[in-house]
């Protein structure tokens, strides 16, 4: 599985990428693909996943409260996240975790759920790390499949990473 | 929550679909929704599976195993069957199981799976009942929403159940 994997990536594209989002890209990165730790609180992880869908700030005790429920799960719900080490910050995230069953002869079934890239951060292939990282850890758990919804605007962007469209996601919202 | 209740069900379009079925819908059934029970490997709940998807026998050994593994997750992950106690068979089922989030202010999202109905009785509102089972047990867990991935061919059914259709389902197979 990879994790606290440094990824230095020499960007060519970056001059007109730098003008529109800030970040500097004349520099060679220093990306780390890894699961999430108790301090990413601080470092912009809920931030982070307010680009994604509704997510107020979240007290550190709340925060705390939640990732020990998550870890008590082990390899059965994984975070993983992407820092810049460079400046201390998540810019992309994902979870997956692991559905038992009975069908599959009591088959295991990985779900991706929650999958963000820091909008000045696209276009770097960060999300297919994650998508990766998610996957492999799917599969050495012994997953026959991973699953996961998206919008039809993001299609293309999962099928580069493997996966083919299946069926459709019906909800239900309560609040 | 709806568990171990009684469904006397007096129907009335019974001819044609006893032809069709060689189901006896001349009399009341005794259908009862409830959890799964260890018990049900020997009624018919893994043939009703079979019906879903590839799904060899399982040994009563497994079966337990698996049993207990979920029924660890307590209201994390549950089970609903439908018994026709008239003959002591399993004839629908379908699972829920509670995805804990960061996201929605550390927000929790039900996630039903596996739902069938055996072929000899449907059109009695079976999947309608399941799929409540399960619907009332994430809200009463304080999810904010449920969701399922169908076939567009089912995609009706579950408009019926209160659901609309939201994003689309990519899949990666490993084997």
């Amino acid at each position: 599985m990879q994790t606290g994997v440094p990824l230095n990536e020499a960007h060519t594209e970056a001059s007109s990428r730098e003008m529109q989002t800030g970040v500097p890209l004349n520099k060679a990165h220093d990306f780390q693909v890894r699961k999430l730790e108790v301090s990413d609180n601080s470092k912009g992880f809920v931030e982070l996943l307010q680009q994604l869908t509704v997510c107020d700030a979240i007290s550190d005790e709340n925060f705390e409260a939640r990732f020990q429920e998550l870890r008590s799960l082990g390899d059965d719900h994984v975070i993983c996240v992407i820092e810049d080490t460079t400046c201390g910050k998540i810019i992309a995230t994902g979870s997956v975790f692991i559905e038992k069953k009975f069908v599959r002869n009591c088959g295991k079934a990985g779900h991706i759920e929650d999958v963000v890239v820091d909008r000045d951060y696209r276009g770097m292939q960060l999300g297919k790390k994650v998508l990766s990282f998610l996957t492999d850890h799917a599969r050495s758990v012994g997953c026959y499949k991973v699953i996961l919804d998206c919008s039809n605007e993001n299609k293309a962007f999962y099928e580069k990473c493997g996966f083919k469209q299946k069926e459709i996601q019906m909800a239900k919202y309560f609040i």
